[in-house]
């Protein structure tokens, strides 16, 4: 169950409405690599968590943590738009700089909403929770969230280079940093469920039953049977600490390409039904 | 540049056709576990590949790889079609097993192909190339590839285990024994470039410029303020060897929430205007 | 900012766990109909509200509940999908009833999941952030409230019939209580702000600017130029008391469909550039 | 059946074409406020309406009367189009004001057509026919038609505030008055059928049945809690004239959450699995 | 603009209701091969016509009959449906043969409708309008609408193939025979502008510009640099007129793939940065 | 199976990057006529081909060429966004140059990538692979393919036209001049399986039983009963050569629309229950 407070988080100011950086901003709320992906990620992992109780309590923390941070930037984007121009595409043609606002920014936030965020990312594009990864496999999972906490530091990173708002400034170093702790919880509970050596994942097959001359071989596939590409991952102990890795030329080991005949009841040409 | 081998990578039987496991197949090729997405991954992170010159070209290797990846798939997807019912659906209906068979099977193998694979989930959701990630950090992105390695390898063990058919058995060993060279492949980079110290990605902005106050702190978010829940993430040096962690309940420092009334031409109520 | 309780909002039992239930369940989660789409349309109106601060607190409250409502269904699925068949396809051939089970099941939730719910509907589509309406005009957004909660309850209606288990009938029928309510709350608000006297919306826009020869007139289509279909819409005042109905055949008033030619640059053929 | 006439259904004329305006026109046609949505919500309703067929017979009416729209609309950006330029980005990049124009436009207007409208939104997402609204309940549809109506009104109005080209004011004068029409119309018809009586939809099931401890029961989740916000809402009658409204605090009845361990063949991790 | 008749184009009939082939019809409906389609693609191209006007005019009267297939589909699926099951999913479980229909079948069509149709395909993907293909080129145009129309008879055909049904047989015989009609208007449209001559399309870009030593070369790609596949492409006269097949190995002409370095602003790790 | 070589297809330069080219670009990578949608669908229709073996072999022929394209373009796109702005946003307000950059290029680039390409199209819609045809009809899939290289060529030409960088120029007259190939290349299979006498497809199913008195009628629409658009279309030979074109008024031949009462288990209201 859930429960709310109506003060933000932490402080959201902006000084200089800009509607070009409201569009920008979006990213961190509905794209890839924003924050109703990790909100709902952490929830979809927390009710679909079998196995020790400690993760699920944990990952419902942090998601209460990331749905307060869509809201503080919905009032971001909100703020911003407060410089949304109110000229007509005429009136704007007379003044480059009025134009490039008006042509910039996201026209949904004028056209859509009462100068808004929405729940979609800086090209408009909806956020879309086919990318709520939530495979219930404690390690593969947590692999998941440092990897989106990754890639969501670096956007906030590029968000603070791209503006010198005091208030915002501001804002995105918190997150910054809660990024950082995020990355270390996660790899934190990686290494307490085996870390390198909970791989191959999922640990709970046998390895024995896999292809064993093939699992820590490199393949190589360059035109002229050059040597593969060689490095960390083509000799010596593999991380995991199961194999060592070699390297080969990858030479077909199938059959021939090709499938049997068509019937007509498939709705074939008459030359490709089988005689 | 790309060229091609007539021969499958690696034997392709189907004793038995079966047109539902042609339907869970199709998660492999085109779902968020499968193997266009690793494909399509590997090449647009070639592509974009900055710094190393050997990481590119490792990619494009397995790039390669996974290509041929998908075209073993759809093989053994269109030999299991190869038993589609042709049945009308009222026939269909008079014997609950080929009424299970036609009901359960994916009707576009019938319908908008002939008994072929589909650049689609197992569901029918086609393939969307938002999955496709490639931040251009190198650590960022060496984590995303040991996660759909990871969430690859046990799609491919679920697979094995839904099927008895000695073909698709021996070629599905084979695909879990790639992924676990794959998992470990890119863990070998992510390790090369720092591993845990390469945290905080990316470490190419200041650490210092963060909020450093709650860099390396476990928010709890229990409505009754009780202790935030503990473990590996709550305590002691942080995986990245730049912090401790410590945890504490989370209070808000924001503002109240609220933004200025609205103004006419934004198209809202009268009541909603300001004076 | 948002907190949590490790309790469910209401007690989710499930007798005789049944995966093709659960598939069904799917479609109160993530569908057009369901509980992600009312919770983040809630949270973007709260967020984006311009007015009155009474409406922004309370859909923030509504909102929170709403969450409640994902995370008691996605304990429903999972205990429903207790009972997910572990036969082989091959298996499941021998037994049509077995063969119904995972032909009819979603097969994500053996594939892509460890038996727990994901944010789709029942068909397996992604939850889409399109369908969060919320333009921030307070009465147009009750409006949409009123109809997401009354597709709400059809659905959760039809849940209860296809069910004799009592643990999902006693859920459901708190759901459906909930839904009563929350059509009753919005509509509440919608009267508040003038019900139908707040039409036309937005009420902002001076009327008399609009076209007033056709803002209450009911057109006809017929090829044969009958009579417009007649009825509440077609003579009498208007709902909003502000017009009179009236009805007439609807006859061209413009120009002749057509464009200028095209210019070589634009890609055309020959044939179709201007000379 | 459905018949055309070659003429607009009213004047389309564009002064001074305008690409960015042809932009921003997009939303009428493939946002989810814009014509096509309408059309097609239309007449899956009629074609799916069981019961009084006068619905049937005004719904292909008013949808006509839609198709008819997005073509005025369609046309509308094509004359809007007749201004985009024909530089190339490296001259464009020399004037400021081209560059916007450039820059601002949708490209695919340049890209993918000649100069013409596309059934996509402002952003360039294609419309998506899962905003089609056919539930079958007349009393839902109504709702849902009553809140399209409104946020394509207003759509129009901010479009009309846009631009000052007399042509295209005229016209959206004429869709302003028309959405006029429509929400009345739709309002007119949810009387019919009982209008705030009709509700809890669906009222053909037994209200009895639902749990009648929470179905006018406004519930407060502030984390303090204190008093649930007040209104309409949390006391005196309902709209529906079946209830009295009251407000409580939001505690969990419910059990713990928790789900049971889980097993080898879903490809977990060896820890997560029960013993 | 449009009108409407209450008749439908042609009988539809459902002898033997059978919700699974209302599953499999909503392929021709919302489909990629289906008739929202067409009936899209053709209003579109004809509204951004430039050039002969007559090319427009026969557009929308195809158009128009293709919205009235779309009524007749949507007719036969809600007759089909009249068969959906009403007992619960514990009962269905009970008979396997009542099971294979409530599994098999769509479960929006009882869950999200009245027994009606939904703008969707046979996997419940819902009809997305970036497969309105209106390049605004006539001859490229045409080809969209014949391949159209071809894959459009494939599938009627199918469908007839799995239906002893009467009544939808000879529906589906009518849109066979009208899919046969379509494939000839529109090839009869590309022979006037020029057939095999029109090409390469578009034909207004003076065709000496192009890269002339590879405009009419089939390129090989077997890995052992074999001999290019040989056939109607690979030598003689090429089917425009206008120049002579041959083929040729694929040998890179290019330069050595590679970026220059990343920069520390753009997110990236230390290492990837240039000094 | 698939190889790789380092070096390019043809040689990608760019002198002045341009970022707002780089957008314009990714609409040949990920958009509908663009390079992934060619070479999966050639890839596909490969992997499911039935019939004579040499077409497989060409396609994947043609498939590998393709990638290579999707890498030049990626590779010219990432070379245009050296020259992103790094200026914030409101510096960029200060200079309307800058700002029309920052407003008009793909914010992607700059926020989700190291100024990479992406797969997507030229307003930032991920690429989506239903847009892969392979419909296993060797006639069908060759008129698909030849209309993909036709808005493939307009849509180089317009690239082309809308840039004076030589390097690009001279990328992009060496891409239109392959499309020229492409499109004999399946124009010249088409006529190999027969051409126009290859239609009605698909030619197996039996035409004596379609609908034979509708089969090469065009049908007018026009409200007023007047003749229909006459043309080649309308009298004259059928270019399958198996019938004689005429044309008639459309009248309905079916029954009147309708369907039976509802009932109250699926939701509706009392109203609409049969009795």
């Amino acid at each position: 169950m859930f429960y709310h407070d109506s003060k933000l988080q932490y402080p959201v100011k902006v000084e200089t409405p800009n509607p070009l950086f409201a569009k920008l901003l979006q990213q961190a709320i509905g794209g890839v690599e924003g924050e109703m992906r990790v909100a709902l990620q952490y929830l979809f992992q927390a009710w679909g968590a079998r196995g020790p109780a400690k993760y699920r309590s944990m990952l419902l923390e942090t998601a209460c943590e990331e749905i307060g941070h869509i809201e503080m930037l919905a009032t971001a984007v909100a703020l911003n738009l407060e410089g949304a121009p109110n000229e007509t595409v005429e009136e704007a043609a007379k003044d480059p700089a009025v134009a490039a606002v008006l042509g910039g920014m996201n026209p949904r936030h004028i056209l859509s909403t009462t100068l808004a965020a929405m729940p979609m990312d800086s090209q408009g594009v909806p956020f879309d929770a086919s990318h709520v990864y939530a495979s219930g496999n404690i390690a593969a999972d947590m692999l998941a969230n440092v990897t989106a906490e990754s890639t969501g530091r670096m956007l906030a990173v590029k968000l603070h280079n791209y503006t010198d708002d005091p208030g915002m400034k501001d804002m995105l170093k918190y997150m910054i940093a809660r990024d950082t702790m995020h990355q270390n919880q996660w790899l934190a509970v990686w290494e307490e469920v085996g870390g390198k050596q909970a791989h191959p994942i999922p640990n709970s097959f046998p390895q024995a039953e896999e292809n064993q001359s093939v699992n820590y071989t490199f393949y190589g596939t360059k035109r002229d049977k050059g040597q593969p590409t060689q490095g960390a991952w083509s000799q010596g102990a593999s991380p995991d600490g199961k194999g060592t890795f070699k390297s080969e030329w990858l030479d077909p080991m199938g059959q021939e390409l090709g499938l049997p005949p068509a019937q007509a009841w498939q709705g074939v040409q008459q030359d490709q039904v089988g005689k």
